[in-house]
């Protein structure tokens, strides 16, 4: 692989990290803890919550942590974020405050020099690193026409660990539920990257639904094509890309329910020559490489580790 | 209602009608007796399956049927169908040997005149029936620019009464699973409907999944238009389409859970100026209006009685 | 059947009777509309509830209905029930608050006698249904060594409208959750209608769960023995008990699912000889039968009108 | 711990374990599999099956093979466990044939000294494994009085990879399904056991039900008492036999969602002193303490390595 040539930090090797987590007591704070207890290198060494049993949040508590996760609801990780900057400490937000112009875009398998560097990084939304790393291919070969369209499906905790009405069990049991038809939160990463590997404004659609599950996720993708394309060169455009990414596996039918706990984000690609499309399905567990797993793989990155350190859990399945 | 003030056969309203269910040990057959055990005017004489209990399969056993539906498996109606109508019976088959270039297509809100008249009816796919009723007033308004992108979801009654490895609960159960990307079964009627309403061939692409629940469906649809439309437009073409349909609601986030035993389908449009696209939503329950519903909403047509005889049950919900 | 032979008001056959519904806004409360809006009889004429688009709660409103329903939070119907009953209303209480050494126990298979000359009457909770179902004919006929042992699994809705950590979709999905395991609200009433039959206090134990589904109970129960009984005289016994009652069904496995909708309880009974045990299975669904629909049958018999008006659907199934 | 103290084989550590795996395309042999990828010492080095991929079943394939595990369908390990026997290899079957006077019964807990010095060890199912663990303490102290009244809950994938009609999915959906009610499989395994704690012959009676879930496994047990115990007392007792146990938690409200891919078994005790009576729920996942960590377990101890090898991880949850 590219990147695990690239020389690493020699003293990184041997002293464990210590990682910050704040928001410990959301789902995708609990979730960082758990994958940081296997984690070889790095280990949870505070614990920042407004729940009981936790630290208060604050930037002092935070003062000697190699790395500071941030798993804050949307929209309050702006003030913390920037005092932990000025103060010197290398961040990952898990939040959506800075993903837009803000910081590092951190999807590694677009950007991983970037993370490399960075001291602030913005981890990507669920369904936008789905949506992001299914199209890629086809946005930087410039071949999308038009607006792309997006059909996004997630279990419950990508709503977070709060109860309400709309995701309360007996509103979305047996059976599917839209929301947010014309303008989910991820849209604008979404567009934000597929433009800049497409060169040029690159909208979307994106209608998303909430499962009647608990974790999981699918986006599904109808791209219409500037010029034909048939099975083989697609198949080989896609693995071009992605042949050497420790975490995106191709071909199959992707389907989340195989990746649960496991940092993969899981794609396939057809091409269907009598409409000029290609179709594309791209599946992830959505607190893993949705959120706390490829927060720990930025975090690994950016501190000099083995990209893959902590992240090499196969889905539990079935 | 334009077709509650056609004159009925008036001998009609005075003997209960007798219906056959060949085909009534599946989940479709099962769904006919259920449903005709509270209708005011039909019942189901005669239940011929493979199964134990039921009298064998053959047209003799159906000579005093009103009516009879074909609740059989794919591919296996065209025999006992064409037999049938030799014999001079009305018949409604829920198979797809039919629908496309063969029979009336018993769509009631495109097609009921037709529907009235015939003596053999081919009543749509469940995916069909909403993605076609979810994009008709689109494609009658001329409005479609290029293939409709179609994301199907479904519970897995769809998929019949026989178990299988595809979905045995523990490789469903927590997620949702993509099949048949490029080519399902229903494709055909959905262009065939579709390209009529248009005047022009009218192609689509349609990604299938299957949910972890019973019954359900929901079809998603992203609609490029041939020029702009605003939501109140778009709204005023849906209300002026389904205003009298009975079984047509129109509105809200459309959720199948909500329609369970109910025979209607549940669609709402909206325009998303800024990408040019009118997106989609429409559900029903898959065994109602996506099959046994609908056929008995087709039978009540063809004999002269009420449409919605039978057909009255709200959605079981939560 | 004994209670169908009884005369029936004449005039009651001739006008449509006016109920209202206290708390209509909840789980219980819309599906007592919903089972009336098929009522042959009774409709439901007045809705209160605290949500916007219903009428205030309080007696006055109410005057003019022949029966009024309360399906208020459990503790929350004592004044108001008292309220109405000075002013000459019949009641029907969905709540907790007056079933034990309170009004009429509304379990119309034991006290279909009383109810039908009771101007209050107290509908029994969800597992309490079938817990007293599965065991009257054992405790009836003196059978019951020491205490019964009761294992209750329930849907979410059975904890009703209000989403909460504790029935968040993420907590309980995938699984089952236990609670309340030695002082469940139900208790008391199982064990005051047991100790009623059996002629002496007959303890009980039990265990309830949490489901990871919307609607649908399942009570077992294991029953020691005083003295041995074979398969033979346990089918007899339950088959004696239960052969007129439009409700009850006996035999099989009984399973929630297939109850979806309908007011029946579905029993069976093991004679386990080899342990002296009797093994029972009692399910319903805690909605109608559990709920609404035994407080409509309820109603049914209050006001002198078919016991089975508007609770004749089959369960929705699959 | 007792056993972390005892001495372990030198060479042991020294060199990678050999794993063969029968019935390696099966729901528990995959488990194995994905658990042995992750174990520090030990690798699936031989993978047999009936199915395309997998090497053909026989003795002589696993011939260089520190240990076998046979996870073959109920009723087909025994030829070729004896035969495996004769060759001198060490064997885990996870299956049911000799689990009742064969060979050693491999629950650690229980019979950890017994297991250091099997070849040949019976790897307990999975209800028995949480009946069993559950009730122990009760048993082992003389404490039980008749019958223990156990009800089990698991979900489908303890049924197997073979579809069939009574786990299809539209049949277990919404639901609880009991089954087997008065003959479970376990019930042999389950008595032997708690006899032999109790010195005294110890009848159970056992009623299995269907979850509609994938993994995980509960079960409750009712059991009267021969003399009255507090719930202090009752939480020493259990406190003093797991204290040291690596793989029970005690404590809290069990709930096998909470475990998934854990090889914990989650145990917690209620004194209901008013019945005389004891409520246990005991909650695992039955594919890993229940069938492949528990095999894991059983080889680890048998081979000499740490007994909590490869069988670290946390519950996936939520």
């Amino acid at each position: 692989m590219q990147y695990a040539n690239l020389p690493t930090d020699p003293a990184a090797d041997e002293r464990p990290l210590a990682a910050g987590v704040v928001g410990a007591s959301g789902y995708a704070g609990q979730e960082l803890v758990r994958i940081l207890a296997g984690h070889p290198r790095m280990r949870a060494a505070v614990l920042q919550a407004r729940s009981d049993g936790f630290e208060p949040i604050g930037a002092e508590g935070l003062a000697g942590c190699d790395v500071v996760f941030l798993a804050l609801p949307h929209g309050e990780s702006r003030a913390l974020g920037e005092e932990l900057l000025e103060r010197g400490a290398q961040v990952v937000d898990l939040g959506s405050d800075f993903r837009v112009d803000g910081w590092t875009y951190g999807l590694p398998e677009l950007h991983r020099d970037a993370v490399r560097v960075a001291r602030a990084v913005a981890n990507p939304g669920c369904y936008a690193t789905a949506a992001i790393l299914g199209v890629a291919p086809l946005a930087a070969a410039g071949l999308v026409d038009g607006p792309v369209h997006l059909d996004g499906k997630s279990g419950v905790t990508g709503a977070g660990r709060t109860p309400s009405e709309k995701t309360h069990l007996p509103e979305i049991h047996g059976g599917i539920t839209p929301y947010a038809v014309t303008g989910h939160r991820h849209l604008g990463e979404i567009e934000q990257e597929l433009g800049r590997l497409a060169g040029s404004a690159r909208p979307a659609t994106f209608v998303p639904h909430l499962l009647p599950t608990s974790r999981g996720l699918l986006v599904t993708a109808h791209v219409r094509l500037v010029q034909p394309l048939d099975q083989a060169d697609l198949d080989d455009l896609y693995a071009a890309r992605y042949a050497d990414e420790p975490f995106v596996r191709f071909g199959g039918l992707p389907a989340p329910q195989r990746l649960a706990g496991s940092n993969a984000c899981w794609i396939n690609a057809w091409a269907d020559e009598r409409t000029g499309t290609v179709l594309v399905e791209a599946a992830l567990d959505n607190l893993v490489k949705g959120a706390a797993g490829q927060a720990i793989q930025n975090a690994n990155i950016m501190l000099g580790v083995e990209e893959t350190a902590g992240l090499t859990a196969q889905g539990l399945w079935p």
